[in-house]
């Protein structure tokens, strides 16, 4: 009966900043951060990793597509040996910083464009999933259950983490609904959403249908109105239904 | 009597095309490849480190200054702690290719204004050696003697490769002069001026001086008109004086 | 019995080179000059402009999607408003170079994907069409006939100027097969081919098809193997046939 | 008795916002938009550019130097022709929203950096000033009495609109004091020191000493903690004080 809370970080850029670092760090077990092609810079990421080792949070890279000003929302047609190319660099710059933190890069979760490309093709998967074992085959990849990077990873012999998403809407087939700016929600129907879908294995998909849903951690966003508010509910809620907050360990 | 031939490799960007390195791979025994902030991209990178596989040559990082327009050649103003972050966000990305190639990283060479400013500013020096020894305290850093970072790098324990300028001129103090554009020049005048510099710890700067050298590798640029043939020249003529080729082992 | 022959310009950045812009600006009668995004920077703008100035070649903006790294050639999903700014962004900057060198900006033809995202979609088309009214309802358009932004910029009243290719092919439907790196051909092959399409307005398509062309400018390119000797066949074809080479005037 | 507000507009970057352009346009007679190289982006520009048009506010150009990370507070050692070619490019793509907004470019004022290197060298000073008189010569240019800009401005028969600072320390000799981060003041007391320079021509430096100062528009920051209330007070001031507001007519 343990669950992990996972959040993106480090998402500020030169004099620009983006979410509450210092303090939504507070709530989480693993920090995806950004590593300096859709947000963060070299600088940020420094800080985004001492602030993790802070507050004992596992830290994971969290790639996107080359385009700070779409901050990685903006499909790009890469190739797929681009994509493997712009994952290593990017997976590589941030676990630097890890180690030279004293830590272990703990895993990788695509950004945006990327994280959605990689739910539909294959190509793109498998270009993820060779980056991510090519470095450190003991990474866990974050990744949506249903999805063809799914069965990729799992096929590689890939360490697979699934997640659920605590404040975006799923498609009635299970795919995450990307949205550009993302909305403000109300804490408490976060929270009995995220504890219905750890328990049930159910959510409720934007067009009202039910569907089945499966996973071990639960990304809740910094960069929403009132995020703090929305995890604060969300730990209550899952430690309330009988869970423990934790990374997955090595 | 052996010593170290290094080229700056992995310059070329996107569609653009810098230096031959397939060719020039071939006559040196360490790279120092561009990392993508003032050359290079992921693709270039991954690429470049498979030659120097195919070549047996010991891969180098090579960061710059955050600015491919000006190629890392125009000084900027950086904080030491920006510059700190810099390196350890190229280093680690080019690390990754290294190692995912199945190969151990080599050594680290910061490029053009950045290499400079090391050999004259103490914070500089200092947010370098910093980056290296959190990196991996086996790396060698490749340097000129005579400068504040060698000083600073030898009082931190950091393993230092003090390199010779086969096409590039001294000024009276032993310092570099840094030009945008490389020049042409004479296979055999460099080969005679670096076999010169390896065997009496000698050489004639650019205002007639006779001033004193020292150093255990030799960098010759793959950009320059005539790269091969001064490369080739400068092969011949220190292993006709007796030297064996060889990157520095760990 | 005018034909305008036009060719991408200005597509160095910073110490990369591409083309041969000073040898081939000799042979067109309208350049196409990058704008910074997918490729050029402000120097090599200003310089390309002086150029054109000096061999009397008309100068147009060459707008492309923000992707220096894909050389523009990489599909971006940027919405319709977001592309409106970056033809208006480029386009600006571009004409405050001809401009400051006493002429007058001739032309905006869309680069790359930006070309072939207009030549499909009605909202890109609309975008590309809406930012060069808005400069100035005098430039013209330069695209290819049969694709959706034709049929937008005559509705719309842009003044346009259908071009056609001379070393691309082109599919069954007339439109244009667009590459990364573009193929070497033979001069005398390519010049009989555009002869063909002038004067009979047909072409064959990759396929073998036969296919009905039309168009006022041929458009050539300046970095394929052996581009002077292309150019110069195809004028001295055109030439012979009976053509005069001039740009469209105001 | 006719004084000018400008601040710094424009600042905000892809998602990430900087300032609060909306509401503080409402109280400036003039806007100096960033323009895609330190801040900015092309969606920015065209809002703001919108904005400024909504609130009667006239619209400079506000180049900066090539370095988003930085915010344009990095110097960089860039050549007077790039420096030229940056400032016509910027200022061209700004002017090209103006214009799309049925509006006129009203002054060009250098941002950060390079504002502080045209005050201090001759090279910059002629770049920025030749860029402006080539792309307009009715333009006016935004910059400090004192600096050399000013005294080669006046040489080359550019127009100048010499400013105040509000909000930022000026040394011993007339100079900027500029800071990475702007920090917050008292607004009563901006207001009063405001009123005093614009009245008495006097202002007290960071030293403590007491020194001439000369000028017809002040500017404020918008990216300060509490702006909004120190550009109300300072309005206030300078209209109890007799002034009315207004940007300098063409």
């Amino acid at each position: 009966m343990q669950i992990d809370l996972n959040a993106d970080m480090g998402e500020s850029f030169g004099m620009y900043t983006m979410g509450n670092d210092a303090e939504f760090m507070k709530y989480i077990t693993s920090a995806n951060v950004a590593c300096g092609f859709h947000a963060g810079d070299s600088s940020v990421m420094k800080r985004t990793v001492g602030l993790a080792k802070e507050f004992g949070v596992q830290v994971g890279a969290h790639p996107g597509l080359p385009d700070l000003q779409g901050f990685g929302r903006r499909e790009m047609n890469l190739t797929s040996d681009e994509i493997y190319c712009d994952v290593v660099y990017q997976v590589g710059a941030l676990k630097a910083f890890v180690e030279a933190a004293g830590m272990k890069l703990h895993h990788v979760k695509p950004h945006g464009s990327l994280y959605g490309m990689a739910h539909r093709r294959e190509d793109v998967a498998s270009a993820i999933c060779n980056a991510v074992r090519d470095i450190d085959p003991q990474l866990y990849l974050y990744i949506m259950k249903n999805g063809v990077v799914g069965r990729v990873a799992e096929s590689m012999g890939v360490r697979v983490v699934y997640e659920l998403y605590a404040d975006l809407g799923y498609d009635a087939k299970g795919g995450l609904v990307i949205t550009r700016v993302h909305e403000a929600h109300d804490p408490a129907g976060v929270a009995a959403r995220v504890v219905g879908m750890v328990q049930d294995g159910k959510v409720e998909a934007l067009d009202g249908t039910e569907i089945a849903i499966e996973g071990s951690s639960v990304c809740v966003h910094g960069d929403t109105p009132g995020a703090v508010e929305i995890v604060t509910a969300v730990r209550n809620g899952l430690e309330g239904a009988g869970f423990s907050l934790a990374s997955p360990s090595y």
